[in-house]
């Protein structure tokens, strides 16, 4: 298998052609942006952590029956990925307030929530990726009701498996993003699942695991990534 | 029945007690506002418009089987209505692509729609009532799901009746926002049905007849309120 030439580069990843069109590999770059690209950085680290923590987790899911575009690990910044068309949607998912929705709501962050939240967003920077519902979504043609009620259930099976598993790393997994793609005509779980698109809390001390600390600057930013990688691979 | 102390003043309504604990005054304004209150204005002869033309709506709806808070028209400003508790939800019947939904996903006005949106926004003035998907109402507790089911289904049939009753007079009815209450532990529509609460164009020509022509400095905007009016009364 050959890396043949870029075929796009995003925020944090570029991602190659291979020798094998229904291929591609994902190179996991340092570049850090927060606030719609507003705010640059490097995390020195980063793409390393983020490639082996999304390679475990996308293992872990789909040994519990989400399929998903990872293929196999390739160094430590590559991975191989099933080439998808992505659906163009941030799939989101809280299990406490925390972000852009305490804001938006004017509650505290941590407040505990009655239930899990799906949330979407229309993904286009240009727009800045605006919150929808699943009505503008079939309105507007981004994507029907098959298409969203397969994301929906793949959505809350992955809050359930990552919420236990990070249970047992002591950790509280409060909010994630997610994308996913078509592959054979089929819905598949695609992009990352990361420091980057995760909130991880630590359990009892609510220290904060996660891309906040680069966003809010916290500090420990490098540190952090690294302790999350260690605590996956205990 | 007297008409006793102002309860609360909102931008465009005052709400007043009555000597039955059961209903309220309504007195319609001709205070407008736009943008969350930053724009203010005077639209002469809109109370009178708007209080008529609701009663107008609320008749109709009740004849198709939607329970409204309408009583009875009390003077040229003032109707007499059910107390209620308003439910904390601005809710958007959305026919055609126009406002705020064409800014956020960049979409001309005017765009045709694969199917009939249903959004919800929290109403919370201070929040600038932010948009919300039915999972952030249920986590948050500010309706549970027999409510928003309920409120769906009025909320479309009331969009399928005026939908075809403005079709008559001429006018599209492009989206329009409705507030629901609690009567005796059931749902009931309240507040108002007017050009500033719905956006209606005159079929063929596109021209506006709503609170838009306020909004964007369109001018002949207490025609076209009086227009409005007369059209229904006709
Ligand atoms: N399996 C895949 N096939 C094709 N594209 C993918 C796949 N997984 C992720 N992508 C896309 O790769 C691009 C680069 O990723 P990233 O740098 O995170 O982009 P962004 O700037 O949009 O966050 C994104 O558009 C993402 O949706
Ligand atoms: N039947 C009713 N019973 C109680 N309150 C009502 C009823 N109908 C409307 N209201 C409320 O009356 C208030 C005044 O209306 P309005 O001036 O339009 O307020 P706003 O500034 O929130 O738009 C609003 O809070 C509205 O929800
Ligand atoms: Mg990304
Ligand atoms: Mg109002």
């Amino acid at each position: 298998m050959k890396k043949l030439e870029m075929l796009y580069e995003g925020k944090a990843k570029k991602v190659f052609k291979t020798d094998n069109e229904k291929q591609f590999i994902v190179d996991y770059k340092d570049d850090a942006t927060a606030f719609n690209g507003v705010k640059k950085g490097t995390i020195v680290g980063k793409g390393v952590v983020n490639n082996k923590m999304s390679a475990a987790m996308f293992m872990l899911l789909e040994e519990n029956g989400v399929p998903t575009h990872f293929e196999k690990l390739l160094s430590d910044r590559e991975s191989l990925v099933k080439a998808v068309e992505i659906v163009p949607l941030e799939v989101i998912i809280r299990n406490v307030v925390a972000g852009s929705f305490a804001k938006r709501m004017g509650l505290e962050e941590g407040t505990e929530l009655k239930e899990t939240i799906f949330e979407l967003s229309y993904k286009d920077d240009a727009l800045g990726d605006p919150m929808i519902n699943e009505y503008h979504a079939y309105a507007v043609g981004i994507a029907d009701r098959e298409t969203i009620a397969t994301i929906k259930e793949y959505a809350f099976k992955v809050n359930e498996v990552l919420s236990k598993y990070f249970a047992e790393k002591n950790i509280r997994l409060v909010d994630f993003k997610l994308e996913f793609g078509i592959y054979d005509g089929k819905i598949i779980l695609a992009d990352e699942i990361s420091p980057d698109t995760c909130r991880l809390w630590e359990l009892g001390t609510n220290r904060k695991l996660d891309k906040d600390r680069f966003r809010r600057d916290m500090g420990d930013v490098e540190d952090t990534y690294q302790e999350v990688l260690k605590r996956i691979q205990e």
